[in-house]
Order: structure tokens, then C-alpha cells, then sequence
């Protein structure tokens, strides 16, 4: 993948780039659209990256249908799909590690320490193998989206990254690979994340500017539901992550809650001027 | 820089980079005759990196003469002397940071523990505006050479890092920008630091295996000079730096010592087969 992505950027090709992990959705094809639409050659991976999960957590669990996604990628078309293995990306071992710092410290960050030093340090490696021109991250991940972007920033990549909106379901639950955990009655339940999201975008709308207010609702419409636990439901600057007290300006809402064993996350702007 | 290497590189021609902290002196020279010898367009970058240095240390009183280094420069010649201040490193502070971990604590790492993560995050900055080919770094710095080309391996950079062995002065000391700070009668002392090293190497090629006498040795010499206090003495292995106790297979000498209030490094290789 190193050679080729050099012989086709000296070839004057410009090369977009969308990461996975796979079991692709509705929400990587956008991705994929986008990057088809930015560059000359379309490279995605799919790679499920055992350094941001924590033991625990579902490595070994998370879904994984390759002939599928293949499929997929062909109807995009997707022009190389990168799908390496650990020993071609840890062969042996890992000692150096992108670490992230403030604003991996909140939110997701809390509860899953590592993470973001996995996919900081994974998402840098894929870097220098597909060399890309512009690389694409869903909103869905936010707060990946703003370390990502920070990242490049702090260390000079020369990768312009593109934020691509969150693909929903038609009842509003936000895509995620995660979502084929959920059972009938969970999946109901998981509806109270998008569907609280608009509720606060209504406050918002109707003038309600106090954070506090607004997490207070959503907490209490997410709780009517059985089967979740509230991880955090915060609104944050969109790009310190820092929470914000009064909503005088766009913010960006993220919560995550788990529904049964599974986490899910979702988020939506916030803005008083609409 | 960065759209200048780019455009290099578009043009078919190779980089080689040798990234130094400037104050120039042979040591550096060699690095980027070397360089000359290995690419197309040779780059080097005179920058004295804020991050890498602890509050106490000598960033500010670091030895700086630019007008000198531009002449020395380009007597070799190099075609691209990069020449950044902090405001374009580190425009808006840095979050980001790439940090080894084994390799970076042990030796130096232990008296200087934000070092190599300053180092390691400063060359990939520096990799990704430069975009080298190849980088060259000297066997001086035994340790860092060891921590950038594990760094290169673990995040999958595509440059080949070359390593150029010491240079000393025709008393043997090793040449170092620091050791500018040395009064005469310390310049005597530090000399202690190459000649024990020497003498280890005789041990070695008398027959000596073990790595406590020869330590036990070296330390003897150094104390018995004024001014020095040793920071370590290690005999490892040059991958990673693991201290090694019979040396059976080629090895790394390395010492830190402090002359006054300068402190220095050098190491040497010991063969038991030479």
C-alpha cells in the first residue's frame, strides 16, 4: 500500500482516504461518497484496531462481515481497499504511541482511557501508508473528528481532514456498526439519544440558552427508558470540548449512553441563531 | 516547507534531511555530507526545540550562532537551510504528542524524562513539513537514534533513517555543541569520558565478558577526574537498550556525566569478536 500510494501521488493522482473499521453502513458510504468526490483515487481501510479498545471492551466481539463489506465498497467504487492485518500493522509490537492530551481527557476519554491514544497512534500509522491528500471522519465520532483534526494540526500532516454529517436511520437513531447489538425492545430504547438531541435543538430554538436546563431534560428523557445508563450528556464548545454554561453561540450537545451492554454515542449542534 | 518539498518531490528528485539544534559544528557537517551523498536535494533545519527541554535546563542558554551556521552550511553545500521559530512549531501550543516508551525510559530518559518525547514529537513535525526520503541522525546521540528509528518502525514512516558515527575532536572528545560551556580545566576532565570508553574496549579485546568490572572500571577512571559526577554507565543492547551483563555479541557502551554543570554524553560500540 506504501509504494502504490507513492507511485500514484509521483503519478500526480491526489488520493482520498476514509478509515474503518468496517461492518460498513450507510454512514461509511457518505464518507466514501464525499471522498469520491474530492480526489482522483479512492482509498478506504477497514482494520478493527486492537489498541483503542481496553480489555473488556468488544475487540473480540465487534462485527465483522468482509465479503460484505467488499461488496460495499464496490458499489461506491471504493479504488483500493487496504484491509491489513495486525501483524502487518503491529508486527512487532507498538513503543511509541500518539498521544493525545486535553482533549482526550473528557467525554469518551473518561471512560475509555485509552482510546483515543489508539486511534490517534492507528490513524497516524494509516497515514503514512496511504499518504492520502484529504482524509474523511463521520461526525458521529465528534470528539474523534476534533482530536483528529488537532492532531494534524499539531504535528504538520499534510492531510486536509473533511468532516462528513452523521448518517441516521429513517427513525433517527445515528448509524454505528454497534447498533446490530441491540435487540428489538433495546433498539426502541435507543432511540431516546437522537430523539432527546432534537428535543434539546427545540429548546434551543425556543430560546433556552442554560446548558444545565437543557442536560436536565435530555437526562430525564433518556431515563424514562429502561435499560440505559447515562455515560455523559454534555454541551461543548466544538473545538476545546470544553462545556459551555450559556448557548450564546454554537455548541456542539454529545452524549453517550449504554443501552443494555452496548455504548452508543450520538450529537448535534446546538445553535441559538437558528 | 512543506509546499516546497512537495514540489521537490513531484519533480522526481530525492530528499535527504538533517535535522539539527544548530551551533554547528563537525559532527553536524558529516551528518549532511552524508546526506549530500544520499539524495537529490539535501534539507537540514536549525531549530532549538522548546519542548525537549525541562524548566532548569539550558534551552535558553542554549549556544546559538546562526550568522556561523549559515556559512558552515554552505560549505557543504546544503541546497535548503529550514530555519523555523516557535510561532510556526508551535503556532497555537501542541496537545499532540508522540511518545516512545521503553526505549525512553531508561539512561538518559531517567534524569530527563519529557526528552525523547519532546524529540520524537519535534522530528515528526519536522518529518511531516520536510517529507525526507531519508533523515540523518549521529551515533552520539545513541539513544535518540535508537528511539527515532523504533518511532519510524512503529508509526510506519516512510523515510530511511541513517545513522553516522561520532565525531571527536583529535583528543577524542566528542563533538557536541555543549561543549562550548567548558572552562578549560573541565575540557581536561571531560576528556575522561572518551578515554574510559577506550579503555573498555581494551578490557573487551583482552577477553573481558563482564559488563560489571568493565562498568566498575570506567567509573574509577571518570571519578578520579574533579568536577564529574556520573548521571550512568550502561552496557546494553543497541536495539533495546536493555542492560546487558556478559557481552557475548557486539554491545553499546554509553556514559552521561556531568563536568561542572555541562553534562555529556558519548558510547562506543564494544565487540568481543573484534
Amino acid at each position: 500500500m506504501q509504494h502504490r500510494s507513492r507511485a500514484l501521488r509521483q503519478a500526480g493522482r491526489t488520493l482520498a482516504f476514509v478509515p474503518t473499521m468496517g461492518y460498513l453502513h450507510d454512514g461509511h458510504l457518505a464518507l466514501m461518497r464525499e471522498g469520491r468526490r474530492l480526489a482522483d483515487v479512492l482509498v478506504a481501510s477497514i482494520y478493527v484496531n486492537p489498541t483503542q479498545f481496553a480489555p473488556g471492551e468488544d475487540f473480540e466481539a465487534y462485527p465483522r462481515d468482509m465479503a460484505k463489506d467488499c461488496r460495499l465498497a464496490e458499489t461506491i467504487p471504493v479504488d483500493i481497499l487496504f484491509t491489513p492485518d495486525d501483524r502487518a500493522i503491529y508486527a512487532d509490537g507498538c513503543q511509541t504511541f500518539v498521544t493525545p492530551q486535553d482533549l482526550a481527557q473528557r467525554m469518551c476519554g473518561l471512560s475509555r482511557p485509552i482510546f483515543f491514544r489508539g486511534v490517534a497512534t492507528v490513524v497516524t500509522k494509516l497515514f503514512h501508508i496511504v499518504a492520502p491528500h484529504v482524509a474523511l471522519f463521520g461526525e458521529k465520532d465528534f470528539q474523534q473528528l476534533t482530536i483528529i483534526r488537532r492532531m494534524v494540526r499539531d504535528l504538520n500532516f499534510a492531510v486536509d481532514i473533511v468532516g462528513v454529517p452523521t448518517v441516521r436511520e429513517p427513525d433517527g437513531l445515528a448509524m454505528s456498526s454497534r447498533n446490530a447489538y441491540l435487540k428489538p425492545d433495546q433498539r426502541q430504547a435507543a432511540l431516546s439519544l437522537s430523539q432527546s438531541l432534537q428535543e434539546a435543538r427545540k429548546q434551543v430554538a425556543n430560546g433556552e440558552t442554560r446548558a444545565d436546563r437543557i442536560i436536565a431534560a435530555t437526562t430525564a428523557r433518556i431515563e424514562a427508558h429502561p435499560e440505559t445508563a447515562i455515560d455523559y450528556i454534555v454541551i461543548v464548545d466544538p473545538d476545546t470540548l470544553e462545556n459551555v454554561n450559556v448557548i450564546d453561540r454554537p455548541v456542539r450537545m454529545a452524549l453517550a449512553v449504554k443501552v443494555g451492554t452496548t455504548r452508543l454515542i450520538d450529537n448535534m449542534p446546538l445553535d441559538p441563531n437558528t
